[in-house]
Order: structure tokens, then sequence, then C-alpha cells
């Protein structure tokens, strides 16, 4: 591949440029179909005449263990997120461990525990798995992938492609930004900081099901995890005939939350969420959208947020809160490692 | 977790005994569900009214490359095998990349290619996946996640239960056994040993395709990778009302194989393979069977090498080469470590 960089960085996990730059230059190129080239959350495939969602994440999180979650509660999400998302009914689950020598059982099995508890609230099965055990100090504690089968009906099989988005369309997201990263950051040992900020690792299956069953209108979901809010709506309209306008008057940030991204140099634009989806919607069914959103307990804070433009074309914009505008662009180099 | 050690150990990782004590009483107690339970390489799952095959398998091979393969072809061959074996027709994969900083972008381009180039050769899409980049010293150049997705005919729902099996029914292998293992043990840097060992990674999809459609009469079908065919043969009559006898003087073992087994102190039917299926087939088919896979590249040393017997219930059994008997366990401890 044309690259910058003779070695990986980490900024090529960041889930922002250099993520894309990675996919693009070398997985994209060599891997190359029509059903990879859609290069969503989850891969839409024909299977015997039905449309099925399919998906993988890895989770390296450190530490295991943080406020609101763990890398168990976290791999389980995830997933169940990314065929979510799509629009597709999540299904089945698998589960592939690799693991330190000389983890401790216990540590294990509270990770286990919380990927049971949660795959049960999202009525979700884990139906296979796989265990690889390596030497001490060639891999750190534990780290999950799982990968994700859900139905797909075939009237939101464009909801993944975003391709009916049209000029007017509203963004809705459900609730604050920047919460799961700055936990996580919180928890790291290296931090002193007692931020009393809990990670918004949840499954969101639930809630965009009520979604789709009280709207036809939704256009394009993407949960934004990695790269953040600006990296999702920086993404959506790249390339496209329309702009996105946000207005940060509208953005719901805790209080903890921002103390932390000003006391780091964080802009919670990009800070990592785990149980936030971002959604264009149909102007006209847009407070209808909100409404049922608000009735689920993950979406209790939903606002609209900003609306598709037809200027400002491929962009994504901030109407800040003083009155100014600057472009969303996407994360670029490494904000926070390891943070998923 | 009712266990004997408290934390983990390299066996754990192993395919044999510990393997399955930890899949026992950690991850099947909490996960329990009837899919799960199957307990084979592919859960069976009913997706929209059809069968559908789905498996997952991490890869954390070392050394990366070896004589006759690398992590990416493994990657490949390893989850559409399980696939295979399972009866159906593999079609879809997913890879999660688990990188470590630092890591050459060449050396990543090559294990890609590799990928891109089996999965073609198995006539199968990577359609959706996932990186993770983690610090230096954090895991181990990189390890891959695939699972996969497959299409299961009706027909063929038995065979990865092996439900159908029979007095009578014969036992195939399709080649000799312990090439992986023993190819990747003689390229570990520490070993200067140069033997002319090639793994036997292969995709054997489109044999076991063939032999699908000339017979009805395959009973069952697993492949021999960690913990080797002596693992495998011991699962498959574990409390079944079975016995297998295996015949020593029809296994085939390669010169190197062998004389490096005997080095090391290795028994070659638990060395690990990585393109090597077992069969039980029924008895008046089993020559028309073996005639098939001898057509194809990978099964050109084919042999029936035992049968399904009355006695000996829920044991395997090798019939040695001087006449004597032994019993063939599961797997205990770790034999080697990282092989797949």
């Amino acid at each position: 591949m044309k690259n910058q960089f003779d070695t990986i960085l980490l900024g090529h996990g960041s889930g922002g440029k250099l993520t894309h730059d990675l996919i693009e230059g070398l997985f994209a190129k060599y891997f190359d179909n029509d059903i990879l080239r859609q290069q969503s959350d989850s891969a839409i495939i024909p299977l015997d005449g039905k449309q099925v969602a399919f998906t993988t994440d890895s989770f390296v999180v450190d530490p295991l263990f943080f406020p609101g979650g763990d890398i168990g509660k976290l791999a389980i999400a995830g997933t169940v997120n990314d065929l979510a998302v799509s629009g597709a009914v999540p299904q089945y689950l698998s589960c592939g461990f690799i693991i330190e020598e000389g983890l401790p059982f216990s540590t294990l099995e509270k990770v286990v525990k919380s990927m049971a508890e949660e795959s049960k609230n999202a009525g979700i099965l884990i139906v296979t798995g796989d265990t690889k055990v390596v030497d001490r100090g060639k891999c750190d504690k534990v780290f999950i992938n799982t990968s994700g089968i859900g139905v797909l009906d075939k009237k939101h099989q464009q909801i993944s492609s975003g391709s009916g988005i049209e000029i007017g369309d509203k963004i809705i997201i459900n609730g604050s930004i920047g919460d799961h990263g700055m936990a996580v950051m919180a928890a790291r040992n290296e931090l002193n900081i007692s931020a009393n900020i809990q990670s918004d690792c949840a499954c969101l299956n639930e809630m965009i099901g009520d979604v789709l069953k009280v709207s036809n209108q939704v256009k394009f979901m993407r949960d934004a995890t990695r790269g953040g809010l600006g990296t999702v709506l920086s993404e959506l309209v790249k390339g496209s005939p329309f702009g996105i306008q946000i207005n940060e008057t509208d953005l719901v940030i805790n209080e903890g939350v921002r103390g932390m991204c000003e006391l780091l140099g964080f802009d919670p634009l990009y800070v990592a969420n785990e149980g936030k989806v971002v959604m264009a919607v149909g102007k006209d069914d847009a407070e209808n959208i909100l409404r049922s959103i608000k009735k689920n307990r993950f979406g209790r804070d939903a606002a609209i947020i900003g609306e598709i433009t037809g200027d400002h074309q491929g962009r994504a914009w901030l109407q800040t809160i003083v009155g100014g505008k600057r472009v969303i662009e996407m994360l670029s180099g490494q904000q926070l490692p390891r943070i998923c």
C-alpha cells in the first residue's frame, strides 16, 4: 500500500483517519468485493434468499473493569449495537477469547458472568466460541472478539448505507457524549482523577427496535464509538452531496466529562461512546421518533442536534454556542488508545 | 467454577482436557443455551427458517510465517474447515485484527495478501472486519479472529453431532498426521532443526463438498486441529455407546514428522493438523468416499484407519503395529502452545 508510515501506529486503531487509510489502502484493496465495499458497521449479506447482517469486533479495553461496565459487557453491547444500527434484529453472537497465561480465574469468571448477563438483557444468544491462551507477557490479560448475526427486514436495508438521506432530515442522538471514553480514562491507574463518570456502555437493540416499529423514516443509524460523534458525522457526509449542521447548544455533555476533557485537552466530539446511536430521520417524523427514544432508559437525554443541509456539501459543521462555525473533521491521529 | 487451578494455564488453550474443563465449567455454565450445548465446531442456528452454520476462531500462532503457511492462511482455512466439517457450504468470513504497535506494514500486508489469496481459492468472501492496535509489548505482533457463516442443507444437519453413527462405520482421514504442529515447531527460532516439514494448512471445503455430492453416508466430520487426531477420536466416543478402533498400521506419518516427534518426545496422535478431516462413514460406502477424497490434492494419502465398534464403549483404542492395544485419551496438559 501507499502509506506514509512503515509501521503500525496506535492511531491506526483509533477509528479515525488512520484507521480509514489502513482499511482503504490494505484491507479493502486485497479483500475487495461488493459486500465489503459497503463499509458499514455490519455487512449485509444475502443468505439463501434472506438479508442477514454480519459483523465483528475485537475488544482490548484497558482496564478490564471501569465504572459502568467491563470488557465483557462492552463485547456484547458493541456487537449487538453494530447489528442494531444496520436495522437488523440481533440474534446470535460468537465469542473468541485470547487469554494471557496467569490470568486469575476469578477475573475471567467475572467477565464471562457479565457477558452472560448482558446478552440475556439484550435477548441474544452466545452460540459458539473459541479460547486461546498465550504465554505471559504476550497479550494483556484478556482480549475478546465477538461476531454477530441478525436478520434484516427488507424495508430496513437502506439504513446502513444511508442512501435514503435527504436535505432537511434531522440528526438525533440518544443522549450525552463522551461518557465511555472518559470513564475508561478515569479508571486508568496512572490518572488520579476521581471524576464521577459512568460509561454509557449498553445494548441499544430494544430502543432501536421500538423506533423502527413506530416510524419508517429512519434513514441512517450509526453507533458513535471510537472516533466519537465527530467521526460519525464526518464519515456520513464525506463525498456526499449533503452537509450536516450540528448545534452545539443541543449537545448534552455531562459535567464530569466536560471537566475531564478540559483538564486533559480532549474534544468531547471525538471521545468514544458505547451506548449512543446517531440517527438521520425524516424531519416530519423526528419528534415522533424522539418521543419513542426518550421512553427508553438509554434515551432519556435524547435530542435533535442538527440537520442535513444542502450547503457545505461533504462537510459536517458545528454551530458553536458563541455563534461561530467550525468544520468537524474526522479524528486524526490517536486520541485514546485501547478505549474499547 | 469448581476448578483445580486459580489461574489460566497455557494448557487451557491446548484444545485438550483443560480446554474442555474450561468450556464446561465456565463458558457453557454461564452462556448456557440449546445451541451452544451442541458443542461442535460450528453452531447450527435457525435463521428465518434456514439452517445456518456459524463459527469463530482466534489465531495466535507463533511464528507468523512457517513452511506451508502463515497466520493469514491459517485464519482462513481454520474457519472455512470448521464450517465445512459441519456439512455446511462456507460462504462469508469476518476478520478481526489485533495488531501490536510497531508491526512493520510489510508484515501485515504479507498476511493480508495471504488471506486474500486463500479466501479466493476457497471461494469465500471476507465481508466485514475490525482493527484494533495495542501498545508495544501488549500483544505479540498480530492476532487474527475469523468468524464464518455457511448454509447447511437439511440432509446434512446430523453430521456435526454425529448422531447417525452406527457400529461398523469406517473412520477415514485424508492423509498424514502431525505436519502442521511439527512445521510450526521447526520454524521456531529456538529450535535449530532443519526438518523438511510443511504444514498441511489448507481449506478442505472443496474436497468435503465433493464427498457430500457422491455420498449420503457421511455420519460425522471433524477437523483434527489442536489436540490432534487423538483428541478428536476420544471426544467422538466420550459418553457414547460406541467405541473406536484405530489401526496404527494405517496411519500415515511423514518421515520428518516422525523423526521430530521422536526427538522432542511428542506423540503424533496429539500433534495439531490444519488440513485434516476425520470422517465416520457408512461401511458400504467407505471405498466410494475414499476414492472421491483421493481425487483431491489434499486427499492423496487418505486412508480408512479404523472403525466404530460395539465394544470398548466410550473409548478410542489404538491397535498398535506390534499387536498391542492402547487407549487413546484426550490430550491432557499442554503439548504445543500457540500452534494456531
